[in-house]
């Protein structure tokens, strides 16, 4: 039964035991994690047969891959991978270990270096700003703020960003030069993009000649069920549709292998290709070639990678399974909460009563369950309902999940609980 | 006897006799290939252990190097390089496999962030110049080039560069911001920097408060023979100059073990760290951890790594002395070039007559000798006096070393004699 409709001796009564649960909550002294998408050191086991290789140094075309040269990176990664992330393996690039510091570099040299289709470098411009669909990735709005770019926020619907608001505001700004896009089991709500999104995303007139789409398809492959979800090749779209260079593909192996030693993508028009190349000649004369090959042998081909990608699924859907149980179980009904049940990716978005975040992971932190801050998935930290709470159940073992969880849940109660009460008198 | 001595028929005879060398030299058709300062595959394969390391994933303080995080890399290699380059493991950062990168990097980050001392952001500049002793690496030539930044030659001395020209320029002018340096076994005169010329540009007036020595000691334990040059230790003497943010290292293992899979440094004071790597932290979760515990588990500590650069020297010492002993068989006492006899790193300079380094480069190629371009160690490619050239023996086998060098000799014969010649009508 939904607490909204209790009265106030019930709504009180729950109060009260939500109370009493906290308490006994706080008692038991718990020191548990569930803010950032890492994964466990059971899932980086899968991929312990890594640090042992290359077996050779040889690439396919005879480059000795322990020496420099290489910009683009190996071409046998990048046809392993050129499919997984919809880019032709010669628009590929593979770099270092992190497809961050490749969005990181792509607004660099945007700012400083004219972007195929601009009037002037970004940094010429008296302003600049990036749509950011929310909730969303904060490390992706923090890369903005670094460089002053403005965050205007556009509300995510089941199908992707909402499109309406997406269409007026780059129509409308000549200065909106970009948006974020996590297209496929999006961090944190789970959301992948439906094709219509994706061709109106490609097809859209922008006022902004050099405006640029950054995919981060960071969860291509992360698939949490029998169907696996495909998404519309945006690459292609923009090509069909007269906008070959508004779309920037990044993606990485960081949760297929090792977090910290994987190898990062980058993929793109030819122009936009031949544009980053030549920026990234001037800071580099090659990636680690020799890790790339690692990865060559070890994921063998793309079915090898989708492989790899069952054995992650068998460790971490009981984790999410968990959550869902769990959730369901002590908030099932009672109006206090909803959250998504993804079908991949690495997070779980947990909706609270309006004004009630902040307080939870405060209870949470209380209670010695640390969450990602109430906020981080909005621009500037600032969510306006106070609702969205991001939920990462990869990184603790299945009992800690659901210790966390548990925990979780009576924070919920309690400041929900509470909040209708003070609204009720 | 030299050759500016010789009367014209004299010089007239060895022209023809150069020319008939030069015409046989091309016959025979060779493809040699001096360009490049890249390790030979027998040196690469002194650290082949690398490739099947690490044993282990988890660093000394228990961090599991597969995951993220660990933004300024791992303990343990930063103290095995803090010493050899002369930088307090705690104010040193590892990265990634590029120390180009790293340079690369603080310059964007001065550009677009106010580095510490600074007035106003670099881009906020009306104008923004480097010193560039010369000859230097065309590499870090680019780097400004292309970021827009003025560059300045300043002439090397055998001790450094002339330090009159630089404290003026470095006093005068405020929108001189930088300065180049490769203070030890230098690309590619081979010259190191005397303990007064450190001392000097630790301590003299900059009109820029933001004014950096970017310091690429790339060659720090590359040494060729029995007595290692030490020079003197910049970071400490700026800071006991009262200019404690004047520096930045870099460094790299790239020509210590891998090329393209090796580890990167920077080392500065700790304001500059922190600057550093506060703008890191947005655009990275961190670096291939995996890596540097692979370079901790095989080069073991600082006795290892020079120990493993002893087995370096022993496989390019016998290139340099063919080198020397051919230009000397052939060149010797003509007057018509003098070279370098580096005590370390990766190049000769070779030295020609006024107004011929360009055709002896485009006369070598013609018989398939491959050169550095001629003025390549020049801002902007350009040696006003055309007589430097680069000679980087390292990559191709002895044999080939010995033959690209004796085809080069007479390349420098007849060019030689040719401007004589031209100068005696």
């Amino acid at each position: 039964m939904s607490f909204s409709a209790l009265n106030l001796d019930e709504l009180t009564a729950q109060r009260d035991r939500a109370l009493r649960d906290y308490e006994a909550l706080v008692q038991r002294g718990l020191s548990l994690d569930l803010t950032r998408g890492k994964p466990s050191g059971r899932q980086l086991d899968l991929a312990s047969a890594l640090l042992a290789l290359p077996g050779g140094h040889t690439a396919a075309d005879g480059t000795d891959c322990r020496n420099y040269g290489g910009l683009q990176g190996l071409p046998e990664i990048r046809e392993m991978f050129g499919g997984l992330l919809q880019v032709p393996a010669g628009q590929l690039i593979a770099a270092g270990n992190s497809s961050l510091s490749l969005m990181h570099d792509s607004i660099v040299h945007a700012l400083l270096g004219r972007v195929p289709g601009a009037e002037r470098r970004w940094v010429e411009e008296p302003r600049i700003a990036f749509l950011c669909p929310v909730p969303g990735y904060d490390r992706h709005f923090a890369l903005c703020e670094r460089f002053g770019i403005e965050l205007i926020a556009v509300p995510m619907t089941a199908e992707g960003p909402d499109m309406d608001v997406v269409e007026r505001l780059v129509l409308e700004d000549p200065q909106v030069k970009g948006i974020w896009c996590v297209p496929k089991y999006s961090n944190p709500s789970g959301v992948s993009y439906s094709d219509e999104t994706v061709r109106r995303l490609a097809a859209m007139p922008a006022a902004a000649p050099d405006f640029r789409i950054f995919w981060d398809n960071a969860y291509a492959v992360h698939h949490l069920t029998d169907t696996p979800v495909e998404i519309a090749d945006l690459l292609a779209l923009c090509a069909e549709s007269g906008n070959p260079d508004r779309a920037f593909v990044f993606g990485s192996t960081s949760k297929i292998t090792f977090s910290g030693g994987g190898v990062a993508f980058f993929g793109s028009s030819p122009a936009n290709v031949a544009w980053l190349l030549g920026h990234m000649a001037k800071g580099t004369i090659g990636p680690d070639k020799i890790n790339q090959l690692r990865h060559v042998e070890f994921l063998r081909d793309e079915d090898g990678v989708l492989e790899h990608m069952r054995r992650h699924r068998e460790l971490i859907r009981p984790k999410f399974d968990a959550v869902d149980l769990i959730l369901t179980k002590e908030l099932g009904g009672t109006g206090l909460a909803s959250w998504s049940n993804p079908a991949g990716g690495y997070f779980i978005g947990l909706d609270v009563l309006e004004g009630c975040a902040r307080q939870v992971v405060s209870r949470a932190a209380e209670a010695g369950i640390a969450l990602t801050p109430a906020g981080a998935t909005h621009p500037y930290g600032d969510d306006p309902r106070d609702s969205t709470i991001r939920i990462a159940p990869t990184y603790p073992e299945l009992d800690e999940v659901e210790l966390a969880i548990a925990g979780l849940a009576v924070c919920v109660r309690l400041v929900g609980t509470e909040k209708l009460l003070e609204q009720a008198r």
